[in-house]
């Protein structure tokens, strides 16, 4: 391609990784390289800064399975959320989501994906033996499954419920306000807020 | 906003810059800075180091308005690049749009805008001086007016035809391939490098 001489490869390095990121295609990702450069003061230094510390501080919690800069994360050290009470959601993505609607005051566990035999995916690449072992050593009364309605979702609500036969926790799901094959990160937030207060018995 | 204390104001911040990319709205930025998060050594890592790099290193070529690591860039230090020819765009992404067609081996000249008067841009806002100033001291023989086929770009392309004249220079401009309103960095390859083909006199 005639451009890696047009601007040196450093411009065309970064415009290529820019087209890594959902959202962004080679196009985009060109504009967004251009933009960042023209406003160098400020776009590109403070995003050079903040993915910078981000690089540095920001890593996976070992309790819930979310990202952030502590280890156990803000969530799981905040004395004011609910310890009785876990989320169980597929994504990080979910968890801010849910976070978003603010409608319950909670604490999560990033599964990390969904049960997909398929694309060789099973019980032992999700955080699922982390999740019983909370509930089994914790004081637990309720778990959520705000997993998304998909089949695939569905499947893995399945099989944690299976896993969670013994121990002594209730087990709910959020309301068929969620469209059905709908994922929640592309939900509103009062649609969000609705389906978790309006949760059922699983 | 609840998220900011989901997840330490440090992913905050990088989320609110990318939502400033042109192409990203708050949504795909959350996106895609969960997808730099995770995959920290793939994608974050390597940006962030791009990011540095470009803050470093990338600046403007004082002779032709570019973005590049040299200055004067590569373009303009080239010297199989035909120095009796100067393409004049509006933008660095036109810039970059024609040298993908790869239709010709001239150099540039970056306006940085269009003449406005509604948004108070003059003359004194573009490099609009020391493109005459380049025709009159170099050994131009032509100059190709790539200018959007805009209303502002055409009276841009007058303005910069009027003061021209007097100056032994051959002022084309690209052929009528261009659709009237579009934009140069939309177009695909093949148009625009026919549109240079058959560029026609100003
Ligand atoms: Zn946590
Ligand atoms: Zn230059």
């Amino acid at each position: 391609m005639a451009n890696s001489k047009v601007a040196g490869p450093e411009i065309e390095r970064l415009i290529q990784l820019l087209a890594r990121l959902p959202g962004l295609g080679p196009r985009s990702a060109r504009r967004a390289a251009l933009q960042m450069i023209k406003k160098k003061e400020q776009l590109l230094v403070p995003l050079a800064e903040a993915m910078g510390v981000a690089v540095e501080k920001i890593g996976v919690c070992e309790t819930c399975g979310t990202v952030d800069t502590t280890n156990p994360c803000a969530i799981c050290t905040d004395p004011r959320r609910d310890q009785s009470m876990l989320i169980v959601v597929e994504d990080v993505a979910d968890l801010w989501a849910l976070e978003r609607a603010a409608a319950v005051n909670a604490r999560y566990h990033v599964l990390g994906g969904n049960l997909s035999p398929l694309d060789g995916i099973g019980p032992e690449d999700l955080n699922i033996d982390s999740l019983i072992e909370r509930c089994r050593l914790g004081d637990i009364s309720e778990v959520i499954l705000a997993i998304n309605a998909t089949v695939e979702g569905q499947t893995t609500a399945h099989y944690i419920m299976d896993r969670l036969a013994g121990i002594e926790v209730n087990v709910t799901r959020l309301a068929h306000g969620v469209p059905v094959g709908g994922e929640l990160d592309y939900l509103d937030e009062g649609t969000l807020a609705q389906a978790l207060k309006a949760r059922t018995q699983f």
